[in-house]
C-alpha cells in the first residue's frame, strides 16, 4: 500500500457558513427575521441576529490559508479567508487537493450546541433559523455535492421535545448525526447523567443517528486558575473528553441506550488505553460500589458505543490495540489551526508508518470505521478506485495551496468578488 | 533477575496518625490545645482540635486489612485497623511482608496540604501543632527506623513567609519533601501561575527539596455533574494531573525554578504520552503565542523537573520511553484502597514484565529514580543485599497478611490494647 492509495473520510472539519445561507431556507414571513452579516466600521463582518451581535476569531476558525503569525483569536471579513472555507465549490477543491473523499462539518455562527438560537429572545424564530441552518447544511452545502460529506445537523436544545422532533425531521432527509455539548451541565443545562435528554437519544437511536460531541464546548469544565494562559484552552481540550467518557460510562447513558453511538469529535485517542486501564481497574478493584455493566468490563461498554477520533496521535496509534483498532477514525479539522491541510495525506501516512499500521489497520482509520459508525456509504457516488488520494488529488492539480497573508486574500478576493456579500 | 531480586521503594504511602503523636512535640505551655482523639457515641474516633471535629473515612484510607466488602467513605474505630496503618512497629513489618524496602508517607489527619492547621482559628497555635506533626513525622515515626522511610513534612500554607521558614527548619531536618495543593487555586488559594508561592519554591530549591502533590486535594477542578457518582473522584483524579502539569509547564514555575523538583504523587503515567504529544504540537504549531522554552520542547522540560509515580499502569509502562524511563516512579499506596499490599511485588513484577522491561529499567522504576530525584540514599542503613523483595519478606515470615473484617480486627485489637488510647 502506498499513500497515494489512502482513502480519507474526514468526521471532524468545519464550515464557515456564508452570509447568504438563509436566502433559500427561510420562509417568506420570516425572511427579515434572519441572521445577516453586517461589515462594520472596523471590516469585520458580524452576524446579527434579533439584535445581538457576534463575529467569529477567524483568527482561529479559519486559519487555513494564511501564515502562522497572523492567527489568533481576532475576527475580520469574510474576504480575508482562503474561499474554500465557506464556499462549497471551493472546499470541495481543497478536498480534492487534500486528497480527502468526504468530510462532516460542524458550524461555526450558529454554534456546535445551537448555541446562537438557544440564546436567543425569540425562540419561535430561533427555531425557524435553527431548521434553516440544517437545511441549508444538507441539502445546499451537502447536496451540491453528493458522496462529499457527511450531513450533520444542530438541535433546540432548549426544548427536549422539539430536539427529539427535529432529530426525527433530520433522519428523515438523510442527516446521519448531531452536534452537541459534551458537558452540558457546564452551560446551565440538565447534565447527560440527569435523564432530561433521554427522549433526545432515544430519538437518535431510533434514527441510527450519531451524537457528535466535538471538543471545546465543555472547556469551562475546568476551573482555570485566573491567570491561566490561552494555551490551557488548546492543550487540555482533549482532557475533557475522559470527563465527557466518564459522564456517559458511569452515568447511565451508555448503558441505558445499547444502540446509542457517540463520536468525540477531535477528542483524541492517546488518553484512552490510560483511562481504560483506570476504570477497568476501578470496576474491578472498587467491587464494593456495585457498578453493573452488564458482565461486560467498563472499557467493552465504552467500545460497544465510541467513536474515537484524531487529527494527530503518534503514542494512542501506537497503542491502537488497547484502544481498539475498530473505533479510531481520522480527522482533518479544516479549516481550523489544527488541521494538516494541504499535507494530511502526507502527515497521516508518516504517522500510520511510525506505529507499524498495516494496510488493513489504515483502511480502517482513515475510513472504514467512521463510514460504518455513522452509517454512510463512501463508494455511492464515487467508484473506489476514484476516491483515492492520489486519484482526487489528479483532479485538483490547478488548486494553488499557497498560504498568503489576510491582506493578499482580500486583495486578492474582492478582486474577483469572493467573500463580498 | 527474579521478582525477589527487585528493590521497592514508594514514594506514596499514607499514615493514619495515632491519637499520640502530640505528646512528645508539643511544649508544655501548649499541651492542652493539642489535637486529641473523642470516641463519640457511633464508636467513631474523632479528631478534635480548637472545637472541630473530623473524622477520617478509614474506609477508604485504611482498608489494608479488610475485604473489599466493607470499603466505603465511612469512618470508625482506630481499633477497626490493621495496626499497621498507625503503628511504625507494625508498619515496618507490613513493609518487610511486601518486600517494601522504604516509604514516603503522607500526612491523612493533618491534611495533604495541612488543611486541619490552616482552617483552624488560632494560627498561632495552629503553627505550634503544625510544628509538631513534621516533628512527630519526621523525628518519630521516621526516626524510629532509620533507612526505611523518606521524611514528608507539611507547611502553614496560610503566611508563605512562615511557610519558607518551615521549609528550611525541614530541611535542617533532613526531611526531603513537602505535601502540597496539586491546584491550590480552586481552594481559594492564589495559583501556581500566581507569583505568590515563589518564595516557597525557592526555598525548597535551596533545600534541594521536592514538591510533592498527591492526587486528590484538587479534585474540585473539575464541574462534575450533580448526578456524578462517587467513581468520578476515583477515575478522573489522575486527569487532574495533567492540569496540574499544565499549570506548572505553561505558567512560569517550572521555567523560573530550573532547579524545582516536582513528583505528581499517585498522578499515574500512562496520560503522559498523550500530554507530550499535545503539548509539543501545540509549541510548534501554535508558534504565534510565542512561547519560549528556552530552545528544549515543553516535554523535555516537563522531564527536567518531574517524577511521574504510578501505582499500576500497564499502557503507560508500555510507552516508557515515550515518558521517559528516568522520570517514572513505583508507588504502593498502603494501606488505601488501591494499593497492592501485600502483593506489591508478584504485581508490580507482572506489569513491568508484561511491559518487557529489562532489569535495568526495574530497577530505575522500583528505586533508583525516586532515591536519586528525593535525594535519599537507600544503603545508607540497609546493605544493598538486605534490601531486595526477597530479603526483606524473609524478615516477615511470622506476619499474617490475611484480610479479616472489621469486626474481627476490632475484637483482636481491644483485646491486647492495639489502637486503644
Amino acid at each position: 500500500m502506498r499513500m497515494e492509495d489512502m482513502i480519507l473520510v474526514s468526521i471532524d472539519d468545519h464550515m464557515i457558513e456564508p452570509p447568504d445561507m438563509y436566502e433559500n431556507h427561510v420562509p417568506a414571513k420570516w425572511r427579515d427575521d434572519a441572521p445577516k452579516v453586517v461589515r462594520n466600521e472596523q471590516g469585520v463582518d458580524e452576524w446579527v441576529f434579533q439584535g445581538q451581535k457576534t463575529s467569529t476569531p477567524f483568527g482561529m476558525a479559519a486559519t487555513v490559508g494564511w501564515p502562522r503569525e497572523q492567527w489568533g483569536f481576532n475576527p475580520g471579513a469574510y474576504s480575508e479567508l482562503r474561499p474554500g472555507c465557506f464556499d462549497v465549490h471551493e472546499r470541495v477543491r481543497d478536498m480534492n487537493a487534500n486528497g480527502v473523499l468526504a468530510s462532516m462539518c460542524f458550524p461555526t455562527m450558529a454554534g456546535f450546541n445551537a448555541r446562537t438560537f438557544h440564546e436567543s429572545r425569540d425562540k419561535e424564530i430561533a427555531l425557524v433559523m435553527l431548521q434553516a441552518y440544517n437545511d441549508w447544511a444538507i441539502d445546499e452545502w451537502c447536496g451540491t455535492y453528493p458522496g462529499r460529506f457527511i450531513p450533520l445537523g444542530i438541535v433546540p436544545m432548549w426544548d427536549v421535545d422539539l430536539a427529539v422532533q427535529e432529530i426525527h425531521r433530520l433522519g428523515k432527509k438523510g442527516c446521519r448525526s448531531i452536534s452537541f455539548l459534551e458537558t452540558p451541565h457546564v452551560q446551565g443545562f440538565p447534565s447527560f447523567l440527569s435523564g432530561y435528554w433521554d427522549p433526545m437519544l432515544k430519538a437518535l437511536c431510533d434514527e441510527n443517528m450519531v451524537l457528535s460531541l466535538h471538543i471545546g464546548a465543555g472547556f469551562d469544565v475546568i476551573k482555570r486558575a485566573p491567570e491561566a494562559p490561552i494555551d490551557h484552552l488548546m492543550v487540555l481540550a482533549c482532557q475533557i473528553s475522559a470527563i465527557t467518557a466518564q459522564d456517559l460510562l458511569f452515568g447511565p447513558t451508555l448503558r441505558q441506550f445499547p444502540d446509542l453511538k457517540v463520536a468525540l469529535s477531535e477528542g483524541g485517542i492517546g488518553w484512552i488505553p490510560f483511562y481504560f486501564d483506570r476504570v477497568d481497574r476501578h470496576f474491578q478493584n472498587q467491587s464494593w460500589l456495585g457498578n453493573d455493566f452488564g458482565g461486560k468490563l467498563p472499557s467493552e461498554v465504552f467500545r460497544d458505543h465510541v467513536l474515537a477520533c484524531y487529527i494527530t496521535d503518534p503514542s494512542g496509534l501506537l497503542l491502537r490495540d488497547r484502544i481498539g483498532v475498530d473505533i479510531i477514525a481520522w480527522e482533518c479539522d479544516y479549516p481550523h489551526t489544527d488541521t494538516t491541510w494541504p499535507e494530511s495525506p502526507e502527515f497521516a501516512w508518516k504517522e500510520l508508518q511510525d506505529a507499524d499500521c498495516s494496510g488493513a489497520e489504515i483502511h480502517k482509520i482513515t475510513w472504514q470505521n467512521a463510514t460504518r459508525f455513522f452509517g454512510w456509504d463512501p463508494f455511492e457516488h464515487t467508484p473506489r478506485e476514484q476516491a483515492t488520494v492520489g486519484a482526487l488529488r489528479g483532479l485538483a492539480e490547478d488548486v494553488d495551496t499557497t498560504r498568503m497573508t489576510r491582506e493578499e486574500w482580500k486583495s486578492r478576493n474582492e478582486a474577483t468578488g469572493i467573500g463580498v456579500f
